[in-house]
C-alpha cells in the first residue's frame, strides 16, 4: 500500500493549529497561527484553507492525502455540519462550517468536536494506544469530554454526546453557563479554580492568595497550583475540591461505562499532584465497580485476558497536540 | 431460511421465568415458577435446566433452537460467567452460573445482567423498536440500568457497565448499599419510596401516610402512589422527589450519550403520572442537550433524517416480560 498522510486542524478560540500526519502516526509538519476571531469567521476559514492547501502540496511527495479532519470547539450538528453552540468562537453559531471549508477546498472534510478529537488522538498515539475504549476529560478554560467506544468516537444521534463537563456534581452548586447548577465545569476548569480562589480570598482566610491577586488580578489556575505545591492550605483546599468533583464524576462514568481507561488532560491536569489524592479517594468511595476492578488487580488477577484488566485513571499524554492528532486520525478511520 | 426459536430465562430473586420465543418475536410459550432460592442454587439451576429441556423438546416442530439466553440479577463477570455480586440471589456470589448451566444442558448459553436483558427486550419488541440506541432505567426494588448502543448491549470491559442505579444524585444523600451516598436507587426505587414515606410520617406532617402504615406496616410504593393520585400532599411530595432524582440522572445521561431514547420501566414506573412532571422539569433545567433537541422538535424540524430526531423520554412497554424477551434475543444477535 502506498504511504498516505492526513491533515488535521485544531480550530481553537485562540490558536489555529494545522498538521500533516502520516498514517503511521508521524507528525510531518505542524503550523500554529493565531485564530484572530475578531477578523470574522470567513477570514479564519480562508486562512485555514490556504494553509491546508499549502501543506497538502508540500507533502505530496510523502504519499497521497487520505483526507482532512477539523476539530472545532462547541456543539456540532454532525448531519448538517453546523455549529450549534460555540462560546469560544463568537458569531459562529449556526454557521455551516463544514460546507464552507468543503467549498473552498473542493473536497470533503470530517468535522468533529475538539474534545472528541482529543480523545481520538489519545486513543491513537497517546495514553490509550493499548485499549479499544476510553474516556477523556479535558480540563481547560472549561471542561470538555470525549468518548471512544470500540475504537471510534461516540457521537450520539446528533454529534452532541460526551458533554462531560456538564455532568452534575452538586444539585445546588454554582450556576453554570449551560443553565444548570453544579456542573463539573464549575469545579474542575481553570475558570473554576480562579473562582474558588476569589471565594477563598473573600473569606479573609487566604492571605497568600490575596497577595497573589494583588500582584496580578488575572490570577491564573497555575499560580494557585504553585501555591498549593508550596503548602498553602487554602490553595490546597481548592485542589482537593477539584479532585472531589472529578472523583464523583469519574465514579458515575465508571458505573455507566466500565471502561478500561479514563484519562485527564488539558491545562489544569498539570495540577495532578494537587488534586489526584482526593480524586482517587472519592472515586473509590463512590464507585463499587471501581473498587471491584481495582481489588481485582490488587489480588494479582492480571494477565493477558481482557477480563483481567483493571480500571485505569491516569493523565493524558499528548498535551495540546491531542486534538490536532485526533483530527488527522478522523479521515483515516472513516 | 428455516424458522428458529430461542429460549430466554429471567432468573429473579422471587420468580424463575422461562419462555420460548420465535425469531420473529412471537412468544410461543411462557412458564413462571417460584425461584425458591432457599433450596439452594443447585436446585434452582436443576429446575431451570429441566424446564429449558422440556421447552426445547416441545417446540422442536416449530423450528430449530438457535440458542439459550439467561438474564440474572447482579454483576456478572462476562469472561468467566461468574456472578460477582448478587444481592437478590444470596449465596450465588462467585458461583460459576454459566458453566453449571452449560454442563447440565451440554450446550453453550449466553449470560446477561437482567437489566441489560430488559433493555435489549425493549429495543427488540418494545418501546425502542424504531431506534438503534436506547437507555433503560428499571425502577424496581432497586434501580437497574441497561444500555443498547448500535443495537447491542453495552457491557464495558467486564460486563459491569450500566449500573445506572448508582449514579449519584446528591453528594451527601442517604447511604446506599453500594457504599456510596445519594445514589439514584435511594430516590427512585420501591424501597426508596417506602423510606421517604417513613421519613414523612416521622415528621408528623403526613397523617394519611401514617394511617396507611398503621393498617399495613409493609407499606408499599403502590399505596403511596395511590395516595399521591388521590391528592395527599406528602405522598405527592415523595413522587416529586422521585421525579427530581430521575430528571437529574437523565440530564447526565442525555449530556453523556445524546441517545434518541431513554425509557423507564419496572414496578415504580406505574407511578409515571406522579413523578413525570417534576422529572421533565428537572431534565429541562439540567440538560442543555435535552433543551436543544426538544427545541429542535418544537421548531418543526422533524422528518426522515436521523438528524431531525428529538430526545424521547418515555415509559417502557413490555413490563415484566422485557427481561425474558431480551434474554431470548441474546443468542439471536451473537
Amino acid at each position: 500500500m502506498d504511504p498516505t498522510f492526513a491533515i488535521g486542524v485544531d480550530l481553537g478560540g485562540t490558536n489555529l493549529r494545522i498538521a500533516a500526519v502520516s498514517s503511521g502516526g508521524a507528525i510531518l509538519e505542524k503550523i500554529t497561527t493565531g485564530t484572530e476571531v475578531v477578523r470574522g469567521r470567513d477570514r479564519v476559514i480562508d486562512e485555514m484553507c490556504a494553509t491546508i492547501k499549502a501543506l497538502a502540496l508540500k507533502h505530496r511527495t510523502t504519499g497521497s492525502l487520505s483526507g482532512i479532519g477539523v476539530g472545532v470547539p462547541g456543539i456540532i450538528d454532525l448531519a448538517t455540519g453546523m455549529l450549534r453552540e460555540s462560546p469560544n468562537l463568537p458569531g459562529w453559531e449556526d454557521y455551516a462550517v463544514r460546507e464552507e471549508i468543503e467549498r473552498r477546498l473542493a473536497t470533503t472534510v470530517v468535522l468533529e468536536n475538539d474534545a472528541n478529537a482529543a480523545a481520538l488522538g489519545e486513543k491513537w498515539l497517546g495514553v490509550g494506544a493499548a485499549v479499544d475504549d476510553m474516556c477523556l476529560l479535558t480540563l481547560g478554560t472549561g471542561v470538555g469530554g470525549g468518548l471512544v467506544l470500540n475504537g471510534r468516537v461516540w457521537h450520539g444521534m446528533l454529534g452532541m454526546a460526551a458533554e462531560l463537563g456538564h455532568i452534575k456534581v452538586e444539585p445546588n452548586g454554582p450556576p453554570c453557563g449551560c443553565g444548570a447548577r453544579g456542573c463539573l465545569e464549575q469545579y474542575a476548569s481553570a475558570l473554576a479554580v480562579k473562582r474558588m480562589a476569589i471565594e477563598a480570598i473573600a473569606t479573609g482566610q487566604a492571605p497568600k492568595l490575596a497577595r497573589a491577586m494583588d500582584r496580578d488580578s488575572e490570577l491564573s489556575s497555575r499560580v494557585v497550583y504553585q501555591m498549593a505545591i508550596e503548602g498553602d492550605e487554602p490553595a490546597r483546599a481548592i485542589f482537593r475540591r477539584v479532585g472531589w468533583a472529578l472523583g464523583q464524576t469519574l465514579a458515575g462514568l465508571v458505573n455507566i461505562f466500565n471502561l478500561p481507561m479514563y484519562a485527564i488532560g488539558g491545562g489544569v491536569s498539570s495540577a495532578w499532584e494537587a488534586f489526584a489524592p482526593s480524586m482517587f479517594e472519592e472515586l473509590e468511595r463512590s464507585s463499587y465497580i471501581y473498587r471491584a476492578t481495582v481489588a481485582r488487580e490488587a489480588a494479582g488477577d492480571k494477565g493477558t485476558s481482557p477480563a483481567s484488566r483493571s480500571t485505569v485513571v491516569t493523565r493524558a499524554r499528548l498535551g495540546i497536540d491531542a486534538g490536532l492528532i485526533g483530527a488527522a486520525r478522523l479521515p483515516m478511520i472513516l
